[in-house]
């Protein structure tokens, strides 16, 4: 069979027309989530919902089957009975449609020859006919610039981030929450079974497309292995690439086939593809959303040496235990800097080796010492990176004490080149979480990423370090 | 030297007397924090301010020295300038004090050699003098149930817990931030340097406490490394000891000379001390928080083997992943368990095998359905321990269905008797989170509790089954 070049694609992105069959009458017609979003989002082209009986769906002329619509149709989306499928299937091919996107679930990933076999036989009809398969078992595509998507409530703005992906739940929380931490997308696709176009298709696409700069990907299995290698390689030196692999240990690669009937191949595997390929691997949605944010606003830490800054006494030691687990190093500063911290800052109570332990000085109320302190780190040839993290505990949780540390960050910031990590850990308290949600929009307004967890952070460093040293061996 | 014997420092924890050197009539004198705590906690000692001038502080009358006071003084806290240390543990001598406790910093932590001296003087003249030493640089004593404290904010409220601590400040958020998961504390101890009184000497306190049923700890050095291997091999087939070690990495081994002048030793010894002890290790304020929680209101799971239910699709699969990561298993279950499921469940969009990826079912809205889901896996012959994760997340966010949720898990757990572990993630918005607290108080109210992340509650599993059989082996 004949592979698409990529750029075709954009048909299947920027459709003219796209039939909904199973749309419904009813108010709560699963399919109709699609229409009800196109609405939403502003879809240009036409909508042809397909049903039986209807005349009109959510005031659209509805029709009884594909081959009835009277104009040419780009794209199919359908959620009908296995009973049907086939034939619906058919209808599409009869009528020349150029993708079809399988919302329905139950195929191969039920562990059913039966089951597997109708997967089989739907995609043998759409070879045939030219018809290229999203899907089964998905949820389609989302693109705020042409207005797909699959939920009403995805955001309108388009952004930088392309994102391709075998489970629509992953990618509705990838959208929903990278939302709430500044992430935009260009494209998502949600595709499931993979029975005809694979990720590496999509990836293909997103990696030649302009509006993409970023790509991600979460998958479970990789059909064509060397494809995805390949994609990887290239890639990399371009758009960063970062992907979260599902069924890494025994128990997940079981659950992946229960899932999308995928063969998930093993964890070491796995890393060792990552290092060929300079892919950054990441192990949750936490850890998804919070490399993409810090690289989309930060430059690439160069090494892995990081300062830590606003911890104290036991906390300062855990924070470095967390940083040193996930890879990274707490070096003490270099010693001019030490000494030059000690001109500003007294002995009793703190520590300015690294980590910083400096509760008992004026860095967290004066300006001047807090630039200072910035312009130090900055200076220093040891350190590649820098994290602040200062709770919003009991004692020093007042709106007063946010709001100043904030400017005091906002000036350190405008001394300093190395990327700097800002922790704002969830608040367990209602009003401490309303301060934060504050401080988080202060930093991100003026373009400073935020992050939930100082091992988070610590993950994230360490993550994009290893990306930066790929490219610096690779010559990129 | 002669060591005290435990039940000596009785007189530690529950003084007639406690007299504050440094002392102020200034309102936000820094000592004063330890007199407005006991106020606050209902302290029934007496309390006696020290200070060169004053008449009277916070309503008691003030004494120029300790050796002016005119009655006998149980423990003597104190915050004074270097200048007079020395002088002031004289005079603890002369008075004939018992217990000093030494909040002032800046000793041997800083490494500098005369500050050390200057520890070393303090605790010569203490130890001639028979006067034993908690600190310096150290928060010192809670305990509730005398009215013992270093902060008027904690709970007055006395609980199960012990905790002994080389830092003030992650003993101060275990109490606050465990008092919203419920733990409360017959006595904490903060107790920096450890120059004379050492972490066993308070473990051993508390291991024959009759008010301590589970010990806790923060500790970055051990010096006396024999005496706590001993204390922790005869503890804990008596009462789980949980450990959070600082200072196991080459940076954080570093810090903790900085914090408090301790030698950490290797993160590999450590792990093995704990295989040979039966310590419950922990890297986190919230791993800490959440295998207390467990200890407190679970039965010990009896291996690793888990049922994964309130997942679908990547979400399962990912959980699988991550539960696999931190030790456990994540089984088929038992043939005839599918079977009984696959009654009630329909096969499209879901799977039993486990992961249980059942959103397409009734089991989210059907008490007998879910019911019978958590008979089944009571029953199972495979599964050791449950975990059950459904955010609250957009489209099922309502208070509605989280009502729904609880009154579902509320009758679960009326035919289960392996240990459940309820996921209740923070939530991203204000609105979803005060949902999350409504549900979280309606499952500890009826001693149920919850957990806030997946890797969290997988990480508790896989150690408290560590923990049983440690016990199982030992024949406890």
């Amino acid at each position: 069979m004949l592979r698409e070049t990529t750029n075709q694609l954009d048909s299947l992105f920027y459709p003219k027309s796209v039939a909904v069959v199973g749309a419904s009458p009813s108010k709560n017609g699963r399919a109709n989530q699609w229409i009800n979003g196109y609405i939403k989002l502003g879809f240009q082209g036409k909508i042809f919902p397909v049903h039986p009986s209807a005349e009109t769906i959510l005031g659209f002329k509805s029709y009884p089957s594909v081959r009835d619509i009277p104009e040419e149709v780009d794209l199919v989306i359908f959620s009908v009975p296995f009973a049907v499928v086939l034939q619906v299937m058919q209808d599409c091919v009869e009528k020349g449609v150029k993708y079809v996107h399988l919302f329905t679930a139950g195929f191969s990933e039920t562990g059913q020859e039966d089951q597997a076999d109708l997967e089989r036989q739907l995609l043998e009809i759409a070879q045939k006919g030219g018809v290229r398969l999203i899907g089964p078992n998905c949820m389609g595509l989302y693109c705020p610039e042409s207005g797909l998507t699959w939920s009403e409530d995805f955001p309108k703005t388009a952004g930088p981030v392309g994102f391709v992906s075998q489970s629509g739940q992953l990618a509705s929380h990838f959208i929903w929450d990278g939302a709430m931490d500044g992430i935009q997308f260009s494209k998502v696709i949600s595709f499931g079974n993979a029975c005809d176009l694979q990720s590496h298709d999509f990836l293909n696409y997103l990696g030649q497309d302009e509006k993409t700069e970023i790509l991600g990907s979460y998958i479970e299995g990789l059909k064509d292995g060397r494809a995805f290698f390949e994609f990887a390689r290239n890639i990399t030196r371009k758009k960063p690439f970062v992907v979260w692999k599902g069924g890494q240990t025994e128990g997940g690669a079981r659950a992946t086939q229960s899932h999308t009937a995928s063969i998930a191949g093993s964890q070491k595997i796995w890393q060792s593809l990552c290092q060929q390929t300079g892919i950054v691997s990441v192990d949750s949605m936490e850890e998804l959303i919070s490399t993409t944010v810090a690289l989309k606003k930060m430059p690439l830490p160069r090494g892995t040496n990081v300062a830590l800054v606003g911890g104290a006494g036991g906390g300062s030691v855990t924070m470095t235990d967390a940083a040193e687990k996930e890879g990274l190093k707490v070096p003490h500063l270099a010693e001019e800097t030490q000494r030059k911290l000690a001109e500003f800052i007294p002995i009793s109570g703190n520590s300015v080796r690294n980590p910083l332990d400096i509760g008992f000085s004026n860095v967290y109320r004066d300006e001047n010492d807090f630039v200072r302190l910035f312009k130090l780190l900055n200076d220093d040839p040891i350190i590649n990176a820098v994290i602040f993290f200062r709770g919003l505990r009991r004692g020093r949780g007042s709106r007063k004490d946010m709001n100043l540390l904030t400017s005091l960050m906002l000036k350190g910031m405008e001394v300093i080149e190395k990327p700097v990590y800002i922790v704002l850990p969830g608040n367990r308290t209602l009003e401490g979480e309303a301060l934060r949600e504050e401080a988080q929009d202060k930093y991100n307004n003026i373009g400073l990423p935020t992050f939930p967890s100082f091992t988070l952070a610590a993950r994230v460093i360490s993550n994009l370090s290893q990306y930066y040293n790929y490219l610096f061996a690779h010559g990129f």
